[in-house]
């Protein structure tokens, strides 16, 4: 992938943060293509049974990798949004904690997971999800993600995965 | 589509309220493989040059169809999420008001934009959403949903569509 392709905006959300918005590789069909392809190649190579996205920005990936492997989607999503019988994980966000959740069905017991989200940053979320994960007793869990920042060492943070790749670390 | 497959839960988000749960959709590979081709069918008939769907479900559809098409996706995302410069729409709830967002640059001037959600209910997000789209000033847009809920008329509501079309109606 061409990393220049992802748009840097200085000081968003807060004053000081660099963000890596995604939205400009997306916009160009042909980069869009090439980024998809290599992330099904990832994907593939970790053999899942399923495929479980964070909400908002893991569905820009999640369920459209699903379909190129031919293998189900669950979302996990922000407390309050799933309709149905949910599994709940809470965790420590910067200022105050956030909650996650996940249907009871959404995965089988021994199923190969894989969890994709766009970017590692510290691993909190990563680490909450694969919490959740847990609950269902698969057989292993990998993450794959877009892009990984290697200055907050997200990776290290990341415990119970049996593969961790990201598409680009800067 | 078989719409058996989409999970009504009784009395979500608020008691009375049906909810169309269509995660159970997404979870039933063959289900989602069928149901995506039709998506896709419908999409290249309104031959849009980009797709934009609205934060967050759907992003579980938008993405995916943008990579069939092969041809730019571009989120509307709720306030304050997108980091570069936005155009904002702010339009009325159920209680209080609601504010979306799209990047400046997510369409180009006469572009055919194609504007996927997962559910027609009132209407209200997709006027919302449309009049976004035509800050750009765009060639035509083209509605599709998943799901539309005939009961609530919404289709009646939304204006300044070259055509809205949804895979089911209920």
């Amino acid at each position: 992938m061409d990393i220049n392709k992802v748009r840097i905006v200085e000081d968003f959300p807060v004053p000081g943060i660099k963000f890596y918005d995604i939205t400009t590789v997306l916009n160009d069909a042909d980069e869009f293509q090439r980024i998809f392809k290599e992330l099904v190649e990832a994907a593939k190579k970790m053999r899942p049974d399923v495929i479980i996205a964070l909400e908002a920005r893991g569905y820009l990936f999640g369920p459209a990798l699903a379909l190129a492997l031919n293998i189900p989607f669950a979302p996990i999503r922000k407390k309050g949004k799933l309709p149905y019988k949910t599994y709940q994980e809470s965790y420590q966000l910067e200022y105050g904690m956030a909650t996650i959740e996940i249907h009871v069905d959404a995965i089988k017991p021994g199923q190969r997971v894989l969890l994709f989200d766009d970017i590692l940053a510290t691993g909190g979320t990563a680490t909450a999800a694969i919490n959740l994960i847990q609950k269902f007793n698969p057989q292993a869990i990998s993450v794959l993600f877009f892009l990984e920042l290697a200055a907050l060492n997200g990776r290290a943070h990341i415990h119970n995965a049996e593969e961790i790749q990201s598409l680009a670390i800067v």
